[in-house]
């Protein structure tokens, strides 16, 4: 287990034989807009990270619950919960992604954010315990089980906000629509400005009427190992470190 | 009625009054890739630009249908067709779209491309007659009409090319699922390289897996009116009218 800055006084347990947070939380932390007094739910939480990003950002009265089945994580994201004393603003629940609305309760939330296990099980040499593997592949619930569960606990007009691969844009925007969720916007993760992307960006609104925009790609790296002026903000404002 | 070059001796008939093909026409042309004496139909040809630019890049034996129902585009197509002197290579046949698969019967070709109406139906002021209308809304024919057509018409394995709107993005995802088609790759039009696509071209093919790429952005201008060189070559290339 380590310590790692979040900057402005703000720490996080990591483990590191876990899966460490990368730069896919940090952008979908940004990526997700809250208002006052939202509800947010972030499903597959792991440590915690996205709340934690989230929460200094967020407007007044704002409170958060994060979803993780894992115990490891789900210990590791409670200390450092506690650790920031944001325990009347973060909650970590122990639970099955799977049967979230059953949690929670149908229509519970304002918003639900999720960075899932991007990539379909069965791909071989993977032990079921694996944290690491169960974070990346989808072991213990599929994109079909988040979209449902995500809308299931979404109000009406209620938001989604997701990162994802590429390769899988089809299923995820076809499930979606299965399920009530009209996608708003989706802005493509590009490495560097002349590279395909390598990450997706989803906002989804709940009962929303299918009109949906592509933003400008969001490039991470001007050169090698420099950020691009809008990436590193976000890193200086969250103060996490650079990968 | 006017002549354009479309460059090396090749010319196309257009109605100024009805719609003139425009940059998303040449850039559908040359993303769709063709292989030898592939049987190729474009849909929704207007006056048939798509087959025209794309037989000049062809490999051998290629052959293409265009399907168009109003009577003055097909009479325009046929006529550039003659006037260079493919009557062997591309056919115009007059027919609705949505009877695409009655027409030439199921599995008949290897490639579809189309360049289809962007818009819904029902934005009000727009009657029934108006050519340009006819190709901008989707008056006589919707996007599930297109998938679908083209997905009876494909054989196992063909391809799929469109060009359309990042707006309706999610609906064009979800019906492709839904009727067999999986995307193996997206790419963003951009106007310019900090800017957000308006345009989409999307290629399919009929039973594939569901494992897709984004390509990195195909950007349009480098500065006001000038093209990028990608763009430019194909411009070159094709010797059609700069816009």
């Amino acid at each position: 287990m380590r310590l790692d800055d979040l900057g402005d006084g703000r720490y996080i347990y990591q483990n590191e034989n876990g899966f460490c947070f990368g730069i896919d939380a940090v952008l979908l932390a940004h990526f997700a807009k809250l208002r006052r007094k939202d509800c947010v739910l972030d499903l597959c939480t792991g440590n915690g990270v996205i709340p934690l990003i989230m929460e200094k950002e967020a407007p007044d009265g704002a409170i958060f619950h994060g979803l993780e089945l894992q115990e490891g994580a789900v210990e590791l994201a409670r200390q450092s919960v506690a650790l920031n004393g944001l325990e009347e603003k973060i909650v970590i629940d122990q639970g099955n992604v799977c049967e979230a609305a059953s949690i929670y309760g149908a229509a519970s939330f304002n918003v639900v954010t999720v960075n899932p296990p991007y990539r379909k099980k069965g791909n071989g040499a993977i032990s079921e315990g694996d944290a690491r593997a169960i974070a990346r592949h989808e072991m213990l619930c599929t994109l079909e089980d988040v979209v449902r569960e995500a809308s299931l606990v979404l109000k009406s007009n209620g938001h989604f906000y997701m990162i994802h691969l590429p390769e899988r844009l089809q299923e995820i925007m076809a499930v979606m629509q299965r399920y009530g969720l009209a996608v708003k916007s989706l802005r493509m993760v590009q490495p560097f400005a002349q590279k395909a992307p390598n990450l997706v960006l989803i906002a989804a609104v709940k009962g929303g009427a299918l009109d949906m925009k592509v933003d400008k790609p969001l490039v991470v790296y001007q050169d090698v190992n420099v950020y691009t002026d809008e990436v590193m903000q976000w890193y200086q404002d969250s103060g996490v470190a650079k990968n």
